[in-house]
């Protein structure tokens, strides 16, 4: 029992600096002390700081997951209504760190996908799996005729995924939600038409 | 002389580094040994590994300023093809790298933007003189009347940045150019109208 709770601690605190600080940044001394569990801890849970990071991804993204059931995949809404509480959802989950630490999926995209083969598959399954909440949305938004038939849901799909990250990534920088409320409203001003 | 050279040297080879591994993934020693100088002539040249960070922004940012001057701010071309060639100078900057390393200012707006201060307002000095270039471009067209006259060129300017940004980042998890063409294509059929 203890050993599950030292694990889940050092996921959970350990989420939070690499957050904070990036992949690299969060040095393992830095993770288990946020934990408040022993430097041994670390190595009995993870094979190394690799497998560590792949479920650091996979806990970020439970979260994602529940956010698109709520939103995207509500079939009790409205498809385009559910669209932009997604988009609010994501600004919301920013905002609860002042807009400081941006997506957990973009800090590891630009940061160790270039390196690590096994961190890019893993964000590459998360990224795709967003892209089939977000094509499943726009499809229903067509058969509710919220979008004109011939609309193509999966490339659209596939800019909104980039095309947030990017407002994302600048609100990051600027530690300000315009660059994610500027995307809503080219969203559904310009593209969802 | 020599001195100077060592300098130049650091900054040209750390920068592959920084650009390959991450900010924090590159070790001073990593960079003297790509730059093939002493491990002392990194701390004669540079106050801090910020200090390093800074300049190599700069670096980076003095081959962006010559691609704008080419593309956005050529008064020779036609406005929205200056725009259309903005956006392949930057996919064709990337292809470089074989769109394994991404684009270097979001990679440390990701990584390095939370933690550090100068960083981040080094990198939102970049982005204000990226968005001051694309506002010009856009407001050429305008007046050439590529564009209708009540367009809001800084809204589109501040939009592009962001939205070019995340196609960026996943074409660096995909190793792919398609989120930049995606992006192009969706710039030039919804958003510039």
């Amino acid at each position: 029992m203890a050993r599950a709770s030292n694990r889940e601690k050092i996921l959970t605190e350990g989420m939070r600096v690499v957050h904070a600080h990036g992949f690299a940044g969060a040095s393992v001394r830095d993770i288990v002390q946020a934990a408040g569990v022993p430097q041994g801890s670390f190595t009995n849970h993870f094979a190394s700081k690799e497998a560590f990071g792949l479920e650091v991804i996979d806990l970020y993204f439970s979260n994602s997951c529940e956010n698109m059931r709520q939103t995207l995949l509500n079939d009790e809404l409205p498809p385009l209504k559910r669209l932009g509480d997604y988009v609010d959802a994501s600004k919301n989950r920013l905002l609860r760190n002042n807009m400081r630490t941006g997506c957990l999926f973009g800090n590891f995209t630009a940061e160790a996908s270039g390196d690590n083969e096994a961190i890019r598959a893993k964000l590459l399954e998360v990224f795709a799996e967003v892209q089939r909440s977000l094509t499943y949305c726009l499809r229903a938004a067509v058969q509710a005729g919220e979008l004109r038939e011939d609309f193509d849901c999966e490339e659209t799909a596939a800019f909104i995924i980039a095309s947030m990250q990017g407002a994302n990534l600048i609100a990051k920088a600027q530690r300000d939600p315009a660059p994610v409320e500027r995307f809503k409203k080219f969203l559904f001003s310009c593209i969802l038409r």
